[in-house]
């Protein structure tokens, strides 16, 4: 593979039809708010379906959630990644605090049952642990779950969702900031069925699998630190591992890296990656914006 | 720290108390019974009161769930890892093959709903979905949700267990493997209260965290290949990164490596490590075997 990098200065599409997982009130819907004006949001049932309405052309980009500080990677839509075509275009983090809602006339001491998505479970788990009498049911979504508690009328249920559901459905807040740490957000990406590398792009995602031998990791990431000399040209921010179905614990990696050089000597280094990892393949070069206020 | 490695010509102890999270019938039972040939084993509701229990010595040795091959890392324990005092004296893989059980009387096709631990339902993720009717519920263990699916007495539930639970629990088998991946294993470590290195042992488990800024891993892993000068020597098998909750995405990483070197070697080797790392800490100095015929 020859690399090229070609910025364009156009920017996202500000009206486009967006792909969401989940329904209205979702963090995926908060996120596409934050990165578009004017979103025309199509909400698909599945992570799955959202890199399908992109990969098809149903929608022109999707919103897919990757990363939580407390809980980690949300190994789904990391799987998902190798099995679908897409570019990443756009990141954004943003804060999330999760709340418990019921129906008009729930109490909290009568809760039984307790509906959300199993990274937001995995965001309060210290305040399940501390009720450890309630059942804890997964669903597709948190808006799901605020939903699915809003229809049943029962009062003895309860959602883990965004305080915003509240109002869409119709819902009471039985208490806020039920996350485990203060701080906790989420980082989304912003897929489109063709790579494309808006200006002002400094952080790579990349793709590939490894030898099984010793070095292998290492041969991989003195070529970063070659292209490092002054220690401030890249950084690397994150690597994800994760199984190959039906292997013996053989992986792909994930790579993120920050990046200040130039197009030409970032297409070099990339080039300089493919000797290591054969299979190597950019899954996007793209910017973050935040919604946190630090 | 200055590190020196003893290793022991005893063996585990064969008739030791062991902890083992959920009920009979659970895979954590499966690797327990592989490792100790007559285990008087306690059962426990969550991974962190096998930790406890090991910890406070109410039980000799512990074992848990770390990775499936299908699902990829247990995060829950690993998270767990940082809380608690312990040292791996040994690890075991064993397959994992998945049944759908239900009481007598049920069929496939009035199944409304399902039970099972949420890796076992990750890992039975393809089966799911072609089954989207299929209410999913999570529970804390494969072996519990048999249990339940049998005091339920409904023919429109199941669980997704082990084979042998419907002898424990008296259920009949509606459908056999429903795994995605028929090679699907999962990997378990025993811990004890104190580290103790035996014989044998060539696997090492660390923990540590890493500054920053450029290079960091880099550094650590050019500390490996330095002992590493005929590449045989010392083999990383697997970096895990979890979130530090409350932090902007900093993570602690979990190595684990494959090592032919001495033990004064070795000890060298975690001497350099710590260079990079003023807090890693050795989680243990072990041996794996397996149930699995290749």
């Amino acid at each position: 593979m020859s690399i090229s990098i070609e910025k364009t200065s156009e920017q996202l599409v500000q009206k486009a039809v967006v792909a969401c997982q989940g329904i209205a009130g979702s963090n995926s819907e908060t996120a596409c708010r934050t990165l578009f004006a004017e979103p025309d949001i199509m909400f698909f049932k599945s992570f799955e379906a959202v890199f399908s309405a992109v990969e098809k052309g149903l929608c022109k980009y999707g919103i897919l959630p990757i990363e939580n500080s407390t809980h980690g990677s949300v190994t789904g839509v990391y799987d998902l990644m190798r099995k679908h075509s897409f570019g990443i275009v756009k990141a954004v983090k943003i804060s999330i605090a999760h709340c418990l809602l019921g129906v008009e006339g729930t109490k909290l001491s009568g809760i039984k049952e307790v509906l959300s998505h199993e990274q937001a479970i995995g965001q309060c788990s210290e305040f399940l642990k501390n009720h450890p009498d309630i059942k804890v049911t997964v669903c597709a979504n948190t808006a799901v779950a605020a939903r699915t508690v809003a229809e049943s009328g029962r009062d003895d249920l309860a959602a883990i969702c965004s305080e915003q559901c509240a109002e869409i459905y119709g819902l009471k807040t039985l208490t806020k900031n039920i996350q485990d740490a203060q701080y906790n957000c989420t980082r989304f990406i912003c897929i489109s069925a063709q790579p494309v590398v808006y200006d002002g792009s400094d952080k790579v995602s990349l793709i590939c699998s490894l030898p099984h031998k010793p070095n292998a990791l290492y041969g991989l990431l003195a070529t970063f630190a070659d292209y490092n000399i002054d220690g401030e040209k890249v950084n690397l921010t994150k690597i994800e591992s994760r199984p190959i179905p039906g292997t013996d614990f053989e992986f792909v990696f994930y790579i993120d890296f920050e990046t200040k050089l130039s197009d030409d000597k970032l297409a070099m280094l990339l080039g300089d990656l493919e000797i290591y990892t054969p299979n190597l393949e950019v899954l996007g070069i793209y910017s973050e914006s935040s919604d946190i206020t630090e």
